[in-house]
């Protein structure tokens, strides 16, 4: 794969939100060996003086246009719902042949987004890299944070294999493993293995305050609940962006919550035990998988 | 409290079913100063033998009713699916005077078997020290599995308060910290804080196989799904001795995960970004306290 990516062909990338992930890139592209220039585009003046101060960047800039021109490589990496605002702002600045990428949860909008608002010269492929965590800001940026994590990749129905296979190139550069999935197909099992999760832990949490119930819980609600602690509204964008997938997830979880609920309600003790059986042993083997690949650190 | 419970006071302490919490109970008994004669009551002479290994027990037997005999405190760490058995194997061997407790999960069924199956010259209090893991057996056992841990005293209808104060000081004596609550109160906020987290994290497992989705989750889903490997017979006896405080916590779950797909269904940015943020701010709020308190270790 990687030989499609030629780091040292780039002379200048772009990264559209210098936080957590976006300085993460900077750093794990200095740490690859790119010698060109790392333009960080932002909002506000200090976290680019922040990421500057980081050298997670070489150059900073407010203004999207000026801070694409020129870029072979340009990373959206703010928050989904400025994607809109900043494809329009960037769209008529971008050199022909440009790759675009990004790093959101979600991808079917984001891929028919860029579909409809850049121009047909430029090459865009949605990224997911599944690495980071509920700490945000530049400060956190780390140039391992890739390393051996997992980036999946979703181009739209026109996207160019070549394209594909370089934007693959370039997450493997910088250390992660890479995998190549629809719009459709990675909103749809993030929505299971993800979005849900976490739209899980949060309605255990609000449950668990009702009359101070959760002065009573442990470690083990601290670990299921933990996502429950990521940004509000991040995760307000990623299940709003993912409306239909998640419902489904939702339907399905109340589904399965029922045919617990019924099997108890009948004391059915084989039913239940198989149940439990099955999950455990699916979480272990899953678990021992992940270790054994070293796709993920444990 | 702790002046109600006199360590010294024992020369012989029963425990049946010497795994991780009976041998940490052995351990922590002999590090906070007590001299006399632990013995250890369990069925695989294997076992057996590892626990005095281990030097958690002075003593074993197979005989329920010879271990218990003039023992002043005997405290129960099997399954609860064994307590009836032991209960009644236990009954006319025991002192008059002598104190019986548990470690069991679920506190209703307990408390009501040993207040029907035995004589009431005897002292039962139940407990649930909420320490210990996924891991199993005596080679785990440590004496300080107890320091800074919550355990939960549930004294029955006619327990008198100078027994409930003996069994807190028990607890407090090897490091642990006590709070009294009935049965009932007990099996119904463990329900929402415990075993309802367990049963989503089963669901959320048993839903991400299906279709290979779980290839994709990430360190997120790893902890949601930590207590999802967690022993299936033990689960099944859990939920099976609160099956009616589960399944009003499983309506709950499902009530709100149903009001939660509506807010998305109808795109209710504003509710859903309102949710999110109640339940981050009242998840770090107990992390805070937890850490501040050290009540549990984080």
């Amino acid at each position: 794969m990687r030989k499609n990516f030629e780091i040292n062909s780039l002379d200048r990338v772009s990264i559209i939100g210098v936080g957590l992930l976006g300085g993460s890139i900077g750093l794990a592209l200095r740490a690859a060996g790119f010698t060109g220039t790392r333009v960080g585009v932002g909002r506000r003046a200090s976290s680019l003086r922040k990421a500057l101060a980081c050298e997670a960047v070489d150059e900073v800039t407010r203004d999207v246009a000026a801070g694409v021109a020129r870029a072979q490589l340009v990373v959206l990496c703010t928050p989904i719902g400025r994607f809109e605002g900043l494809l329009r702002g960037m769209a008529h600045a971008l050199m022909p042949g440009t790759y675009v990428t990004d790093v959101a949860s979600t991808k079917v909008k984001v891929v028919r987004l860029a579909g409809r608002l850049l121009p047909g010269t430029v090459r865009f492929v949605g990224s997911h890299p599944m690495a980071g965590s509920e700490k945000t800001g530049v400060e956190f940026a780390r140039a391992d944070l890739f390393e051996r994590s997992l980036c999946l990749v979703a181009p739209g129905p026109k996207t160019p294999p070549a394209a594909v296979r370089w934007i693959r190139g370039f997450w493997e550069v910088i250390g992660g493993r890479t995998l190549t999935l629809t719009p459709r197909e990675h909103d749809d099992l993030l929505a299971r293995v993800s979005h849900l999760p976490h739209a899980a832990a949060a309605a255990l949490v609000n449950l668990s305050v009702r009359e101070s119930a959760i002065e009573l819980a442990g470690p083990g609600f601290a670990d299921t609940t933990r996502i429950a602690s990521g940004s509000p509204a991040m995760w307000t964008d990623i299940f709003r962006t993912n409306r239909r997938a998640v419902i489904k997830a939702v339907d399905r979880l109340i589904n399965e919550l029922s045919t617990f609920r019924r099997r108890l309600d009948r004391d059915d003790a084989d039913a239940i035990l198989k149940w439990l059986t099955a999950s455990k042993e699916a979480r272990d083997r899953w678990i021992s998988r992940r270790y054994k690949s070293k796709v993920l650190p444990p």
